[in-house]
């Protein structure tokens, strides 16, 4: 693939690196000038509510499959929203046909941590009252949204109710103790963030909270119980160990469970598709992944009219 | 998929659990009569000779798409053979259309690390020699196998060599310092190994040497360069962890990496295919790896005849 592509994705993100004498409010102005695209002229939004919690419903072209995509906006619980996250969202309803919801769950520093948990989990189960089955459902999420999509599946599991089809996270921040070697070793080479960016995010979600807990970085949590997860992240960023980290976790509990890393590409690369080919290989592997695990849980749904399986009785392995 | 088919396997591997008081000679002889079944009927083996190096070149129907799958046998560098590691050739030719090449590098006790390196390494270089080019090789081991296919491509570029295309590794063993959690985590849970196995080999295969040197341990070395990889590990076992430790390797040094883990299957449980829908899976998703490495270095070899495409001057990310 194109190293000139790459060079000039880095080299776009260099031109505004997180800057840590931002406030939330300067950071948020800045988001939605530079990072909010309009929705494209061919897909609708509608704001909704589901189980108390607002939500933007994206109308794409083609999105009949059945089953529903829940997103999960990025930008570390501070900045970002439903249309910012719409940009992803689209792109994989487009790949796997499924439409998509973005939920817009609250920010800090107005609304900390557990908030958005409270909020993702709260609209999963609202989306269950309704009448949506479990097992239609897939997760996505970037950067913060990726960790929370991970925290909503430990909530929703914690609460008893069914899990997800499946989820999908794109460079998770999954651990907000900021340990991870890669802090150090893509530190520079990441052309976005640093330690002391994704401190200042989680200085405004956590406010004193201990970053340790489960809801709080799911990558160090016991993930037992979830669905299959596919975790995505570039090598330049220094979010990498993150995703290496839920990786390692997801696999230590039985989770079915793929880490996907493209090399030198950035923090959520995937949003540079059109421009970028890794961007749009990975969000084809993505949607592949999403509508394979719902046909896998399909698969295992009970089907009464159909005569049950012959057990397998021998293995000749 | 089938927990009955699961159980099975699991069951099927605790009735000859790893006996750390077998001699090489014993364990030899275990592995030829349960692991060493014989090639399928439609499949014939030849006996070459590739850089001096004695493999087992496998004629399987079907198996014409131009290119090498070069196999490198498990059997923690004191057992095993091509014939046993023929299975998972096989089952890979069948799935890719390659046609493939076991390699019979020396064994320990009675030659120590680094004679399996130096084999592999001869063996490629002859492969080269030969006229094969390296874009169309690509490199596939279990266990031990996994660990020297690694270590393979990095003494293949300290000495200046072209690199394969790519390769696959189903339940590498990459660190022999054996120090990872998963040796803890994981006893009792692998139906195989322990750390007290794992010691057992890698006493023959060191003796006293250095178990961290990258040739040894390539989860731990500088991974900068290799061509894409994809890892392949069961939940249900202790190496599990030098899995994770050879994808954090490749990601950290800027390879295309992938790590799959399925839960609550054990060590190379590809090896149970035709009776473990895992199996299969793990296996079918393996064979698209290689032949989608195979097709980009092609689409990347220079093509003088066609015109130079147009360089990508703007980027709207």
């Amino acid at each position: 693939m194109s190293k000139q592509q790459r060079d000039a994705l880095d080299a776009a993100m260099r031109t505004s690196p997180f800057d840590t004498s931002m406030t939330p409010g300067t950071h948020r102005a800045d988001f939605e000038e530079r990072l909010t695209p309009p929705l494209p002229d061919d897909v609708t939004g509608h704001d909704v509510r589901v189980g108390g919690v607002p939500a933007l419903r994206l109308d794409v072209p083609g999105a009949t499959r059945p089953g529903t995509l829940v997103y999960f906006f990025g930008g570390g619980y501070v900045v970002g929203s439903p249309r910012s996250g719409a940009r992803l969202a689209v792109a994989l309803a487009r790949r796997t046909g499924l439409a998509p919801v973005a939920v817009e769950y609250r920010r800090a520093p107005e609304h900390r941590f557990p908030a958005p948990v409270d909020d993702a989990l709260a609209f999963y189960r609202g989306l269950l009252d309704d009448g949506t089955p479990a097992e239609s459902v897939v997760l996505a999420g970037d950067s913060a949204g990726g960790g929370l999509a991970v925290a909503l599946m430990l909530a929703a599991r914690d609460a008893g109710l069914p899990l997800p089809a499946g989820a999908v996270v794109f460079s998770a921040w999954a651990d907000l103790t900021l340990t991870s070697p890669t802090f150090e070793t893509k530190h520079g080479i990441d052309p976005l963030f640093s330690r002391a960016a994704m401190a200042w995010y989680a200085g405004h979600y956590l406010d004193g909270a201990d970053p340790a807990q489960p809801l709080a970085s799911p990558a160090l949590a016991d993930l037992t119980g979830l669905p299959p997860l596919l975790v995505q992240a570039g090598s330049h960023e220094v979010l990498l160990g993150d995703s290496v980290r839920l990786a390692a976790a997801a696999a230590a509990a039985d989770v079915d469970v793929r880490l996907e890393v493209t090399p030198d590409v950035p923090h959520v690369f995937q949003n540079a598709f059109g421009a970028l080919d890794e961007a749009d290989a990975a969000l084809d592997r993505a949607a592949d992944f999403l509508v394979s695990v719902l046909e896998r849980r399909a698969l295992e749904r009970p089907a009464p009219e159909r005569p049950a399986p012959e057990p397998v009785t021998s293995l000749s392995a």
